[in-house]
């Protein structure tokens, strides 16, 4: 832990910067920065981390092996060459002192309608201590903590003795990709960081994830002859009804996972868009549902996907189209590992210090039900992947918000952890 | 009927210019005239009839006073000054004679995906006796057969005694409103006949058709709280299910119609188009959906709606977010009544003679459980309205089709009826 003097140089800078912090917060969400058209946002970064001093590497996913890797996922209708990765490095003086990795993602999901939102989707507005728009809380507060945390260390006059890297990726949302990227191009640390917002408690697990999308096609025919044809809109119906099915037990077995027990209904399943036929007056021909299953840290992917797959084949049993028609399955994205962080690593225990010191109170920890990237960094390349973060509303709903004040803490939470963990000396 | 020199003559004219029926037919199915779209085919067809020799009234529906009218039916997305009609009048010698309007729509629903068709959908492609594309079956063909079936009896050295009116209408496939512009634009005759594809039957009877959008809108969140948000989609399959249900009671009471009790069941309900959310892994926000009812010629249009709308005020209860967040029904669309011809008219007499002199068999009948345009004018304007036409396939589906000798012999049987019905003279 830092001693306590350090934390007050820490907090005093945390707090002259604080006003920078938000306005640089209200900025990056601003910038609408969905899925493929995170670039804009990555140069801004990019050039503010330069403007920083440190050594930027900008490289889009198109300038790394990820096909090579078993770990990649599939990325349909997205262009590789379109999503910007962001690196910025910090050597510290000592190549043999402890070093981190603080890596947040750009990537927001789109904001749905603008009518069902108070301010617009992207205002970054700060109203009665939070700061509004989409992003703001999934994940823009977490990479504002991360960036403002490394400069109240230099705000209050030190510097890191390890090396920093601050990793800005995309793709979290929808593959990981991102992340592997940055290990792909060969970025390490003794331990990763990753901001997302969990209201300050640490992430002892995630679930995995799944995606894909279920197609339907049939011969339509005029309404008028309708028990004469099929209806793909109808025959996806049956498709998700046995899909839920097929999560009720899927949750019934999760009732003895050594984690997830202590959790209702950890897997979720979630047709989360739909669209099919092109006329009221005609029987749809095709129907097209993307869809998003979760699996325990203990389940293999590729059994998760079989399993899908089995589900799907069997419900086509029971619907006289679906038995002459097989529906098609297309894997287009998430095919993501749980991950359980194991208790007892020296990160952790450094992270909890921090947060004690700022928060005054212990570290309490969340088991989740969605994927972060700190599996990447935990189950496949053995550094400790700790999912701590500020506190907010909204994911991938409406008003999203981050509260102001959690970040402040938050962010000194941070600059405590690394100035401990990579340890500090003077700036000259 | 037409004495059997008339007939003689008649049908030799039809063979003489069923190479140029045909190659009309190919010609105007390869205008895509989707709905909105048909100003094109209309500009094309209203020059072909001004070169014959034919008076041309082409307007919009923006040129009529729709909305005056309680059979008018509302357009949603549609703009009534892009939906041109035209009228092609002929007026005969003797203002006493019988008259008759001749009518077909232009309009085409959407083909569906191209991939799913043998040829491209707006090929006009013939291949063994058949003419392909979206349109050719429903109801170009028809289109073809009333134009060439007046073409013949010029051909065949005679006029009409009686005034005709040929007319290519829109919106037929949505609303009606295009049949319905060409009688309150004044149009009238002592006859209708709408040649729409029926396989050489006459229609006793259609049902009626409504239109409605159902959107379903809720708060989403991150999939990771499903339990606690809710999913569009699935309270939009709830709906559907209890609309299903409903339709089962409707057909139930149709036992006891007098005329549909000869059918199995002769109300269709069918979702024609879904669409919602817009992330995998975000529980949607929204859903709407596109569906299609009919009714019997019994019911009033108004009372089959408001059991639409109590079917889902019901489905609500049985759906914990729906119970506080009512669906939204947009009626947008088809507010059509069924429609009974009745048997022993004139104008049926005579085209069935014309049928049996044409075919050599007697004209059979047929209860569609569709809509056609035939109600404007035989249930509001008090003309026999007659639907009777060419025979082929596909309607509403792939690989649409007409079979072309069964064209020439509508061609000519339509001839057979015009010349009988107006009376003919020699052509001077």
């Amino acid at each position: 832990m830092p001693d306590a003097a350090i934390l007050d140089r820490l907090r005093a800078a945390v707090e002259a910067g604080f006003d920078a912090e938000v306005a640089f917060l209200s900025e990056i969400v601003r910038f609408p920065s969905r899925r493929g058209a995170e670039g804009p946002l990555q140069d801004h970064l990019a050039r503010s981390f330069a403007a920083r001093g440190y050594v930027v590497d900008r490289y889009t996913l198109a300038d790394v092996p990820l096909e090579a890797h078993p770990k990649a996922a599939p990325m349909v209708g997205v262009d590789p060459a379109g999503s910007v990765q962001v690196v910025a490095t910090r050597r510290g003086s000592d190549p043999a002192a402890r070093s981190v990795i603080l890596q947040g993602h750009v990537d927001v999901v789109p904001e749905g309608p603008a009518e069902m939102w108070t301010d617009p989707p992207f205002s970054g507005r700060v109203r009665d201590g939070w700061l509004y728009g989409r992003g703001a809380h999934d994940m823009k507060a977490g990479v504002a903590a991360m960036v403002f945390a490394m400069d109240a260390i230099r705000g209050a006059g030190l510097v890191p003795r390890g090396d920093v890297h601050l990793q800005t990726v995309t793709e979290e949302e929808s593959t990981g990709n991102g992340a592997l990227s940055t290990l792909l191009r060969g970025y390490r640390a003794d331990a990763c960081l990753i901001p997302e917002p969990t209201g300050g408690t640490i992430t002892r697990a995630h679930t995995g994830t799944l995606w894909f999308r279920l197609r339907v096609t049939g011969v339509p025919v005029h309404v008028m002859m309708a028990d004469r044809g099929t209806n793909a809109i109808l025959s996806a119906m049956h498709l998700i009804r046995a899909l839920q099915e097929h999560t009720v037990r899927l949750n019934e077995a999760a009732h003895h996972d050594p984690i997830y027990r202590a959790v209702a209904n950890p897997i979720k399943f979630s047709p989360g868009i739909i669209r099919g036929g092109d006329w009221a007056s005609s029987t749809p021909a095709w129907c097209e549902v993307d869809c998003r299953i979760g699996l325990l840290p203990g389940t293999e992917v590729a059994d998760a996907m079989a399993a899908v797959e089995r589900c799907i084949a069997e419900a086509r049993a029971g619907d006289d189209f679906l038995a002459n028609n097989p529906p098609q399955v297309t894997w287009h994205g998430f095919q993501a590992d749980g991950y359980v962080l194991e208790p007892g690593s020296e990160a952790e225990r450094v992270l909890a210090a921090a947060h004690q010191q700022v928060f005054g109170e212990a570290m309490g920890e969340r088991l989740s039900t969605a994927v972060n990237d700190t599996r990447y960094y935990g189950r496949y390349f053995g550094m400790p992947g700790l999912c701590y973060g500020p506190r907010g509303e909204g994911a991938h709903g409406f008003d999203e918000r981050t509260e102001l004040d959690f970040l402040k803490r938050t962010t000194l939470s941070i600059a405590a952890f690394v100035a401990d963990w990579c340890g500090v000396e003077e700036a000259t």
